[in-house]
């Protein structure tokens, strides 16, 4: 236990009241807190505990993703109201030794490539060495973040955590790591804010539709900035913008067309070539290997009609030849 | 001059009969080079020198938007044919102490938020002291690279050079620092290779659609490579990731949305907001100052139907306070 969590003024721990996979501004809060309060959040895997480190391929047959993503919370912060900033520093997270990535087709149709990965496909990881292992001796460098960080939509009713929105939500920005702040804009009286989907490792883009997916307990400390007005999230960070946090070797693949979307499905679908020629992964292991590890950038959208979208593979992920 | 480029077996200045502004691949090569040789392009701006360390916002009237982007070539690369890939190690960049970035509103309609920018802007950068400089005491770190980076098309006639294509052309991609290689796929005998368009730095995205834009000496070694095959671009870098080299301290703003063209925007306008509010710029210095120094990254492009794109402004290129 790290510091900051002993020290944290509140403690929620993940059960059948404090878990929920919807956003929806009518629900109860599990706690309420004052601003500069410290929060530490126990946070489930994104499956809400369905998947442990024993799982195969086999369990996602029976995946119930209706309870994608268990979040942890709301708590409501005391004063914030609509129009307000919710602040929230990101001081610490913990994974406990093991995440996931899967690759799950079929009604979920979840990923950049989905419709041409027919197949489920499940890598557990083991976290234990303070990287995370993969096949062939690749191993990913552990930079833990939230995946989901949101308060409620304004918007009364029932909302799935899938898509972010302006409240913020499934960001899956991998620089929110320890140390980071995130602004969010509050939409409603006491903000109701919710943390979970916690991944080891990302890259940008997560191209398969995972991360790697991990429990975690995440300690935050909050703040109301009614200084500031924003329209959707802002943040503040010291990256990761590689994985070792320094300018290192990458193999890029291009992705060049008129339509965003589909340059970086071409970009992804290069570099998945790329890592069966080269490094003879299959299929499968390439794709996750990319969501977990491989970062999309925009080079440009300003050269009409063709915009052109890189994927960046680091060097310094697979062992010594 | 560098080491590199006093070694060059072929030097290639620009004139009348080595600049060309259209993809053609019935241009007769201005030099016939081996795999293997070294060749020094200089190139002129990207305006073909309609601009110069001198220009004012009144000389965009006059410009001349045909004459963009002057490349230097094309060189026939002996033995290359359709399916080989022309390796292109770029060995060395020299600029000219100078350089510009405008805002070319009109027909031109340059710019991911050409809608919002009526009027036209100049800035003039000082490149003397090795950082770039813009107003306020702010400096962007220097990484040149070339914009375009190609070789002639397959189809037949005459081809604008804005739109990048398979074979490459306007990329942007600014890690293409010295250090990197590039793969390029041939489509016609002889490869047909040019290059240009050179930055002294850029943001991924280039949102305003020109990147730090000066003219400069680009030493290559060309190599064929008939063991790959690729479709499009492919390419080994260093980075740069940040503008330090390390992970460093960053603003995000994101846009989230169901269009990756429109996520983009909403974060390059929620940029501008920031510099506008944060940093006393005015909105066209904003804007410029994204396009030389902000990076867009897709941060998840899986979690329908919404996608997040942000915009990271490093912290580093203000004068401390």
């Amino acid at each position: 236990m790290s510091n900051e969590s002993a020290s944290a003024d509140h403690e929620i721990r993940p059960d059948d009241d404090t878990v929920h996979s919807m956003w929806d501004n009518s629900l109860e809060p599990v706690r309420t807190v004052e601003p500069g309060d410290i929060v530490q959040f126990t946070c489930r895997d994104s499956t809400d505990g369905q998947l442990g480190p024993g799982s195969t391929v086999a369990d996602l047959a029976d995946l119930d993703v209706s309870r994608v993503h268990a979040l942890t919370g709301p708590v409501a912060v005391e004063g914030a109201q609509p129009g307000d900033v919710l602040e929230v520093e990101l001081l610490d997270l913990e994974h406990e030794g093991w995440g996931h990535s899967l690759i799950l087709p079929g009604e979920a149709e979840l990923g950049l490539l989905s419709d041409e990965f027919p197949e489920p496909s499940l890598h557990v990881w083991d976290l234990e060495d303070g990287v995370a292992q993969f096949v062939d001796g690749i191993e990913v460098p552990l930079d833990p973040f939230p995946g989901v960080v949101g308060v409620a939509p304004e918007e009364a009713g029932s909302h799935e955590t899938f898509p972010p929105r302006s409240v913020g939500g499934n960001m899956d920005i991998k620089q929110l790591t320890a140390g980071s702040t995130v602004y969010l804009p509050v939409a409603v009286d006491d903000a109701l804010f919710s943390i979970g989907d916690c991944h080891a490792a990302q890259g940008d883009g997560e191209v398969c539709g995972t991360g790697i997916e991990a429990p975690m307990t995440v300690t935050c400390r909050f703040d109301l900035r009614s200084d500031l007005s924003i329209e959707q999230p802002q943040f503040e960070t010291t990256g990761p913008f590689t994985p070792t946090g320094r300018d290192e070797r990458m193999y890029g693949t291009t992705g060049i067309g008129d339509d965003l979307m589909e340059a970086s499905r071409a970009a992804v679908r290069s570099m998945i070539d790329h890592l069966q020629e080269e490094r003879g992964l299959d299929r499968n292991e390439a794709y996750i290997l990319c969501s977990a590890a491989v970062d999309l950038k925009i080079n440009e959208a300003v050269n009409a009609p063709n915009w052109v979208v890189s994927a960046y593979l680091p060097q310094s992920i697979f062992p010594e030849e």
